[in-house]
């Protein structure tokens, strides 16, 4: 963030003191690792940690983070953990974070080799899209980021589709306007679900906006963190429509508008990790599918996946068939 | 607890076996060393966080904790960090857990030598009080668990304060009767305190429940957590107590009742860490006074401690003089 806003650590102090009756900095930023080698382990935690007992922040101060997905779960991790909570304001640089997890209430760190194994639920005290800051991503970050209005689309809004699949190649191409407004809608559908659909903390086992998602975590443990979040939400998604295709739910014009569109944004539809499935093989926690259980486990109760009915629309179920899914991998694979 | 209740790992299991049809353990007991060094270290931590994940623990399990508030703490704080939260049920073990923190919604566990610098709010799914455990407890864990109920009283209910005093040598020698009632009208009192004043997780910056607690935290770490928390709370009230009185908020006859209880009750009134209190000293954060910049960090914004005015009846205060409760001490110290 810093390497790629050279003038931001200027334009704090600026603001700062052009501020000062009501904004004082506990001290300079703090600087951490962007990505999601901040959460594969305690160390960013852990000086954010430190920076709270050196400089006696509390419970009333803020903390402020500015980063991408990743920066902002670890840094409210820390934030929710020390003095049982301090609060927290999220800057999201990037389109997927600007769409997504900036405007929720989870926190969290990997473990175990499990993505947010650790973690809370709290929601911050403020979300800020500062759009200047998606200008220097790039192209595969810009790009990722908008499978995840994909997804809400697909699972709740057919017109939203249709608005992303029209502009698809614009899009791609950064049209900042057009980005703006998938942004803009799809952090506010994200945040209508969490306040309107009665399971805000996930105490329920459904889980409609984690759509793609666990062969998407999967996919991510995999490659070892090759794959941005959002290029895997982007793979999780495909697999799961060409299922929810062969397993009859899902016409397939439908399904090819969804396998287009995201063509169109530049996203790819398979990884070779989707391979690494063996059912017998000793190492089964490396396939693929054992992130159907790591999903399950991590709500708990019976697994539900969602699968689509049509686009706008999605359906839980509660079994799946592994052979299926296989022929789906492969589906993806020959495209 | 294993080491005191022989038979406890036996009864578990004879337990589940009779109940088999809806209770089933996902694995024998884990043990853990008892009080606060279990939180004073990430080890206990980490062996249940190790726990839950491999033996898969979800979000609809129970992590049941049978222990002293210490371990209750430890283990609710992996419990609500695990997968963002894994339901919690505590059966306190001690006087203390059973009037007070086994009700609470708090958990967690100390960092950088301060005590529940890391931690989450977090309600139990339940809470089960078993006096039979009490029976094995020694004297000064029996008698300092009665602190907290003598807490409760002074802030709030005079007439509960009348019957400690009047039963406190009983209650000294562990009239099982008599300390089943206190603890159930601490409990309750604990409980509506956190359900009906308006503030359970701590927004602001009033601690009603935490009365006398500035010194006491401090103490426990002073004395290398070599005095119980029930003592060291009994101290930390007596001071406020005192300090009160110098203050000209309490009368004297009042006071005077309210030490002869802690007395009766078999509990000190001072600790010879209350005179590292050296103003000018550079290891300033080992003075007991350091206690008062770490308690009001805890929860930020202004000082805000609480004094007597009369038995039952507290108000807020939002400075001190360290030179009157110097002089408090001294009072402690020649009693």
């Amino acid at each position: 963030m810093v390497q790629s806003h050279r003038g931001l650590l200027g334009e704090i102090d600026a603001y700062v003191k052009r501020h000062r009756d009501r904004v004082q900095l506990a001290a300079p930023p703090l600087r951490v690792p962007g990505g999601e080698k901040c959460k594969n382990s305690v160390d960013s935690l852990d000086r954010v940690l430190n920076q709270v007992n050196e400089l006696g922040i509390d419970r009333h101060s803020y903390i402020l983070a500015i980063g991408g997905g990743a920066v902002l779960d670890m840094a409210g991790y820390a934030a929710a953990l020390a003095h049982r909570g301090i609060r927290f304001i999220r800057v999201p640089t990037t389109v997927l974070a600007q769409c997504d997890s900036g405007v929720g209430v989870k926190n969290g760190i990997n473990a175990f080799g499990k993505k947010n194994f650790l973690g809370t639920f709290v929601p911050p005290s403020a979300v800020l899209n500062d759009f200047e800051f998606l200008t220097t991503l790039e192209d595969r970050d810009w790009r990722s980021g908008i499978s995840e209005a994909v997804k809400v689309a697909l699972i709740k809004d057919a017109s939203f589709f249709d608005h992303i699949e029209r502009h698809a190649a614009s899009l791609a191409k950064r049209d900042m306007a057009l980005t703006q407004q998938v942004i803009y809608r799809c952090a506010a559908m994200h945040l209508e679900h969490i306040r309107c659909n009665n399971d805000p903390f996930e105490k329920g086992s459904s889980r409609p906006l984690d759509f793609g998602h666990w062969a998407a975590h999967k996919l991510e443990q995999l490659t070892d963190y090759e794959l941005r979040h959002g290029e895997a939400v982007a793979i999780g998604i495909a697999l799961d429509c060409v299922y929810s295709h062969l397993s009859g739910l899902l016409g397939s014009k439908a399904l090819e508008r969804i396998l287009s569109t995201f063509e169109t944004l530049g996203l790819q539809l398979y990884s070779p990790a989707l391979l690494e499935c063996e059912p017998h093989s000793p190492k089964r926690t490396l396939s693929v599918f054992a992130g159907i259980q790591e999903f399950r486990e991590h709500l708990g109760g019976e697994l539900t996946l969602m699968l689509l009915t049509q686009i706008g629309s999605a359906v839980n179920v509660h079994q799946v068939d592994e052979a299926l899914y296989r022929r789906a991998i492969h589906i993806l694979k020959e495209r």
